[in-house]
């Protein structure tokens, strides 16, 4: 169900989008309605060609003399990275990154809900908790429920491609991925790749240096 | 303290070395103790020629038709990558996310230690937790004590620069950044950028297309 008229934006492209929205804001906190290329590239840690650049995805604005109105550029960001409204997530595997990611509270604040949270020994987990362990077996339902579309993956990599597999079938076209493992999935579904130990490890290298 | 004679590694290689000890891991685990460059090319999702050039920064080795040592091939990626001992690491900022890091026991299992936690707000944590949190104030005393090169950076974004420039200081080479924003570090400190709710942003943009 792709939108033929957008222009694709690379995905380089889209993470300095999500800087440039994340400056934006600071910069509405602090009531600053205008500000020049210059001033929003040098805050992102990018040229203001670039800058410049990637802000033609959205057409062409911004006052020259004038820089970009704050808000109206927030807006346009946002609706494009499709975070305007709050989009649900499955988190699935609790083991002790999926426990530690579950207890983060700051997704909500991101624009991202956590409506499902699902382990093969869903049992194991108190009924108290603020969201409910459940079984994989549920999956299909709360996807369904919700019109899930996104899934956090923190599955042994033993069990990261089957689970992967279902979890397309079910539904879901985004995947964030904390198995250290690569994917195989069709070229409808995207894959963001997360491996905490592996950053570590390549800082690590660093250090040896 | 730079070793002179090391060739320099890629940083997109050294990703793909992290890649290859842990198929080389599941390997070892299933007791094949020789795989061929074609296997574990395809195991760690990169092209064979891609697989030989990476190890190529290990000079010559594996023979023609009988593939790769695997516990050798183990050894020297570690060695390299500086994870065969334990490399201790400080967590600065203890909200939400660093709660969430601080109660993922991962880390240990791929060679890091964390050796101390730290948070403006010291006093409010509870003192029987497995890491107890201490004051900022401790920060260069246990930098010391257990010669720490790396921290993992988990405070506000508007205080992650000043914080950074401290760690530094204390003789932090290597940062892990949760905080959505752009470091300003000297050429000799290496910072890898994580931003879950980035990486969230990113898939949404590819839901909505």
């Amino acid at each position: 169900m792709k939108k033929v008229a957008r222009t694709e934006i690379p995905r380089k492209a889209i993470y300095r989008l999500s800087v440039y929205l994340r400056c934006l804001h600071r910069l509405e906190n602090n009531r600053i309605h205008t500000v020049s290329s210059e001033v929003l590239a040098k805050a992102a840690g990018v040229k203001s060609t670039q800058l410049r650049k990637d802000l033609t995805y959205f057409g062409q604005f911004g006052t020259r003399g004038l820089g970009y109105d704050v808000k109206q550029l927030i807006e346009m960001i946002s609706e494009r990275l499709g975070t305007k409204s709050l989009q649900p997530v499955v988190i699935v595997g609790i083991g002790n990154l999926g426990r530690a990611l579950l207890s983060y509270r700051g997704f909500e604040r991101e624009g991202f809900e956590v409506v499902g949270a699902f382990d093969v020994q869903s049992g194991r987990f108190p009924k108290e908790a603020p969201i409910q362990v459940q079984s994989m077996k549920v999956i299909p339902k709360v996807i369904d429920e919700h019109l899930v579309k996104m899934a956090i993956l923190c599955v042994p990599p033993t069990a990261a491609q089957e689970v992967t597999n279902q979890l397309i079938e079910y539904g879901v076209v985004a995947i964030l991925n904390f198995a250290p493992i690569v994917l195989s999935v069709p070229d409808e579904v995207t894959v963001n790749n997360v491996n905490l130990a592996m950053e570590l490890e390549n800082l690590s290298y660093f250090i040896n240096e």
